[in-house]
């Protein structure tokens, strides 16, 4: 048997040996009901590649499933939306409205992380047809004959019912029906009205004739995560520079005298590069120098030492207590600290002298390390995925997780997911959410697109993007357009990011401060998932490493830095005030409702977002230019937001706490350097004044 | 166990017992093998809802196949498509190219009409992963342990060659390699030109290590039928109204004169009306009347009377020997016949006798008749499809078109499908193709869009359309840029018809020549596929019967005509050259390639059609105003068709024989009614005239 047909069948586990069916190339010899089968369930939305991978949603989101149901001629279907959570044995089920042109909907919130399932039934109901069929019926011996027939369908359903309540109600609505048909003395107006009546019309549609119900192919996958895998603030830090004194190495200890701060900003996610053991063999010097001087620390990255691997904390930063306690603290501070999973090698880390077989080893009977030729990472050894031993490699890789877990870490950030086999990270990422429903995995994947896709199908919580490279109205416009759109708004959670320890932006490295503030809001306001490297991020660090890099010049990545904690210093005030904003508006806390808006000014961008229920409308304007105030005409059409069109409104700036009064179409907007962004929220109904207090 | 399962099962049916696999939810207890496959098959295109139906193409037509593949890392993968005939014990395999983005693309012809599928494999080549890293090697040390990996897949290599000519080459390689590596006195360079050399490389290639190959979850689905099914021109005509003398019931004899009249005019498929006896019973009058004069003929459509039913032909039209006759005298003529199916009945049918089960019964003892409260038919009665004796049912219906089939009949225009069971469609066309896949299905379901699109992907060859609701420029350029995308595009071919015996639209109600031609030029150009309802149409009928109504005044539908059949009448010169034109023109013959081009007038629209070469280009202009003339200018770009910014070309209009000199990329056209239309070529390379006559 192929994989092809493993995977096949795991797409409709669970369904129940139903006669009737979904029928590819019918077949005339099939059971005695399947070629009477008549609806058609022709698409159940969303779906990612036809259900080989699941649908994301969160906790308390509604998931609003539409299906592509008919029948031939005029009859009605009725068509149920099921689903069920993965194991369960009993399927909820919900009727389907239909909207219009054969699009019907349902919605369902799950109540817990977790996998789901959900498919879609129907069938063609002949009650219901009747019924649609004889509120349209003039011709009064038309009416009389349409009751008999309905008489029909209601004793088949009081048969249905079986001795309940609803039996007796149908059965005596039934003989009414035949028997008033049956007397000319009956109008058939009276006759038509008794036939419709609609209590009873209830009770039979308690009891439909399901035997020839049509299910559709595919049972389609759905993993719920909780909220925070789409809606986080992500502090990224180095706790070797965590610490008060200049040159000596911080500590766990270190990183949590900063909590507060970090909480004080806002974030609700700390992130530390790997804390293990670091190799000394091959270990990098500050600015990534072959060779070490002493004290250098050398590369988090580079993963283990004979202090230990991958379970162990490099003994400068503390110990595994300290660790936990580091993580208790941090949830005290409503946070929860982000584990970073490197799954590669040091030279000596104690893995490639306890499981050689884990590494591709060369006829000089060296390990091959990290290349791409020309470049050289002497200093990683990759695991070899393809090793026989991959079953004992995949256990132990999981077991890390398992270690961290076990700690309190339920956050992983991912570094290169996409330079390990996708077929591992499928298996690890599946089971360790199998066990724990509510770990989120972060992608750090910088590459081609279809791979950054692949990894958020497989189930990465959220991914990494190409923010960092889209600064133009244009290429912000067009990337994040592609970010909201289907398939991928139903799988690939984007977290933006302005800057990362590899990451210094040719925009950043003028060092302005405009630059730094706007590239702030465009991150925390177009995705509901962001994060900065911190502090260089908020202290406007920005000299790379040499001319054309990317790289910050005496990075943290190689060396001790020491930084200012002042909660009043650089950017701090103005993120601590972003992310309030983010937190009192749901708008911004999800990404599917984006939509740029018109502005005619290049320099300028604008975009709004929208909550769920549509009462939270928030619209950010951004300067791109860093040298000089820009303004423009936005284009803002009330009458889309249930105001009439010449309805005044106001637009109340949260960043600055200015309201603007706006009416009409077009409005005039204009920002300067000093603080390039407006993010307002629209304020409807100004004859009530308590109605703008629904948010902030 | 449910019909799902036997649909997945048909998907994947013949694929062979391979070891590797598209793995979902891996599981680490798997085979040997299965957690170190490392290529990853993403995606296949096209592809329709997952494969659940199959893509469309013509014979001679190529298909091309796209797959995102890609691999963890920087290792090069291999991939392969391949193909194979149902049934068919051997597939073809193709090596796909790489063009970029990790899209992968490879092309096939079908040979013959008939169904086939394709999937994709791929794996990880270690052979071709060395060989890319080696080109970019520069450090000598590097070079020497890279030659001694590589000489270990050569040897590898070798022994999958078993004891060709291949296996002694590349074990001599292998030493070689070898030797050389190990030899201080070979400089780096020279052996780094061995361990590239192209040829020996490609004996490497031809036994790759495929045991970790990867394949697609599923095998898609791919209908061939002959060029007809997307390429055909139709001619509808009442045989009735086909004779030389006015009052005298015409005959298949004097549909047999009618030939040469419209093989002349260009048409290659004649379609006649139900060519059946019509009930008696309810029979309707003239303009739909619901009582009969003497002489009455009734409608085509009310099938079935005493002397028989879809089998039968009405006497007064002649014998089975005479369609016969009529049906070889048509392909004599380069034609072929089309027959009518409306599969329901007149109440005098046969059928209604013999097979009672097949009709719903009302509690009055009668048959219900077709109605859409409160409009009735009480002249048609529709089958039951819910019947127990469903078998017998369609084992029936199938009869109806094998015994035409065995007349010589190919082409099946079916009157209302989506009154009748999906289910029951999907299995009868699919057993008729597969026994002749060269019969072509016309869907004439003017219904809902996705009602529409379901009966062509269940596979119906061909699909009426909108297009005769769609007069504005707006609407004809959004249906037409709707009916070219994907995924419809893969199964949904249109056949535009700008009149039919149902159907006078408004717009033609005027009488005015310019909007018959106009409707003419746009059906002809904007499809690979149209058909008039003739005479009525090239000789400007154009009374409704009552206002506001689409159905012609004294239509052949219910009673005879008499019409001019001189070749110089009305339309006919018009309609033969643009047959001409579509006949000479492989851009006319698909609908891919058709886009709209902006022209500054609202009441012109333009579009360019383009032969899969790239050779014959088409550019139709239309004058929608049919009072007025009307210019602009259109903006056509040289750079796009391999030519100068500044090259001066030649636009040859096919109607009228004018040609155009045209320079840059706004070009001026006006259109007068008396000929609303350009049909021009595009003729390049002005230097050498002898080009010019590629096409006409």
């Amino acid at each position: 048997m192929s994989k092809g047909l493993s995977f096949l069948r795991g797409v409709i586990a669970g369904a129940p040996a139903d006669e009737a069916g979904e029928v590819r190339a019918p077949s005339i010899h099939a059971d005695a009901h399947a070629g009477r089968a008549r609806a058609v369930v022709d698409a159940v939305l969303p779906v990612v590649d036809g259900g080989r991978f699941p649908v994301k949603r969160v906790t308390g989101e509604a998931v609003v499933i539409e299906a592509h149901v008919f029948t031939d001629g005029h009859d009605v279907p009725r068509v149920m939306l099921q689903w069920w959570k993965e194991g369960a044995s009993r399927r909820e089920e919900i009727p389907m409205k239909l909207r219009y042109n054969d699009e019907w909907h349902a919605r369902f919130v799950a109540p817990a992380p977790g996998r789901y399932f959900y498919t879609v039934v129907a069938w063609v109901d002949a009650f219901e047809s009747w019924h649609e069929e004889l509120e349209r019926r003039v011709d009064p011996d038309d009416i009389r004959i349409a009751a008999r027939v309905g008489a029909q369908e209601i004793r088949a359903a009081a048969g249905r019912a079986a001795d309940g309540a609803d039996a007796r109600v149908l059965a005596d609505w039934a003989q009414a029906l035949e028997a008033d048909a049956a007397d000319a003395e009956v109008d058939a107006e009276v006759l038509k009205a008794l036939a419709l009546d609609e209590q009873r019309a209830d009770a039979a549609r308690r009891h439909p004739d399901r035997s020839l119900e049509v299910r559709h192919a595919a049972e389609l996958p759905l993993v719920v995560e909780r909220v925070r895998a789409r809606f986080s603030s992500w502090y990224e830090l180095f706790p070797r520079s965590a610490g008060d004194t200049p040159g000596r190495h911080g500590t766990l200890q270190d990183v949590a005298k900063r909590l507060p701060l970090i909480a004080a900003m806002g974030f609700d996610i700390v992130y530390l590069p790997p804390i293990h053991p670091i190799g000394r063999e091959q270990r990098k010097g500050r600015n990534n120098a072959l060779s070490t001087e002493p004290g250098d620390v050398g590369s988090p990255w580079a993963i283990g030492a004979q202090e230990g691997g991958h379970k162990s904390i490099l003994p400068e930063l503390g110990t595994l207590e300290e660790f936990r306690a580091l993580v208790a603290d941090a949830a005290a501070h409503g946070m929860e600290m982000a584990m970073d999973i490197a799954f590669q090698c040091a030279p000596d880390h104690p893995y490639v002298r306890e499981h050689p077989q884990w590494f591709r080893w060369r006829p000089d009977g060296t390990v091959q390390y990290a290349e791409n030729p020309p470049k050289k990472y002497q200093d990683i050894y990759p695991f070899n995925f393809e090793t026989d031993d991959w079953q004992g490699l995949w256990q132990e890789l999981k077991s890390v997780l398992d270690h961290w877990i076990a700690q309190g870490v339920k956050v992983f950030r991912v570094d290169n997911p996409h330079t390990k086999s996708f077929t591992f990270w499928e298996w690890v990422v599946g089971e360790v959410k199998r066990e724990h429903p509510d770990v989120i995995f972060l992608a750090e994947a910088f590459t081609r697109p279809k791979v950054m896709h692949r990894l958020a199908k497989l189930g990465y919580s959220q991914s990494y993007t190409y923010f960092t490279w889209r600064n133009s109205k244009e290429e912000l416009t067009r990337y994040f357009t592609e970010l909201t759109e289907a398939p991928g708004i139903d799988y690939f959670r984007p977290n933006v990011w302005p800057n990362t320890p590899d990451i210094l932006h040719e925009s950043l490295q003028s060092g302005l401060e405009a630059t730094f503030k706007s590239r702030l809001v465009l991150a925390a306001t177009l995705a509901a998932s962001y994060g900065i490297y911190g502090p260089a991020f908020e202290l406007f660090e920005h000299l790379p490493r040499g001319p054309g890099s990317e790289e910050y010049l005496d990075s943290e990545k190689y060396q001790l830095r020491h930084w200012n904690w002042d909660p009043e210093a650089g950017l701090r005030p103005l993120i601590t005030r972003v992310n309030e904003i983010r937190r009192a508006h749901p708008a911004l806390q999800a990404n599917r409702s984006l939509r740029f808006l018109a502005i005619d000014n290049e320099h300028l961008i604008a975009y709004l977002k929208q909550s769920p229920d549509g009462r939270d409308v928030v619209v950010t304007v951004v300067n791109l230019d860093p040298h000089n105030a820009q303004q423009g005409w936005l284009a803002l059409d009330p009458s889309e937001f249930d105001m009439e069109d010449d309805e005044a409104f106001q637009m109340h700036d949260l960043l600055t706490d200015q309201r603007f009064a706006w009416r009409g179409r077009h409005h005039f907007v204009r920002l300067e350097p000093r603080l390039p962004a407006h993010v307002m929220v629209l304020r409807r109904h100004l004859r009530d004044e308590r109605d703008f207090d629904y948010y902030l």
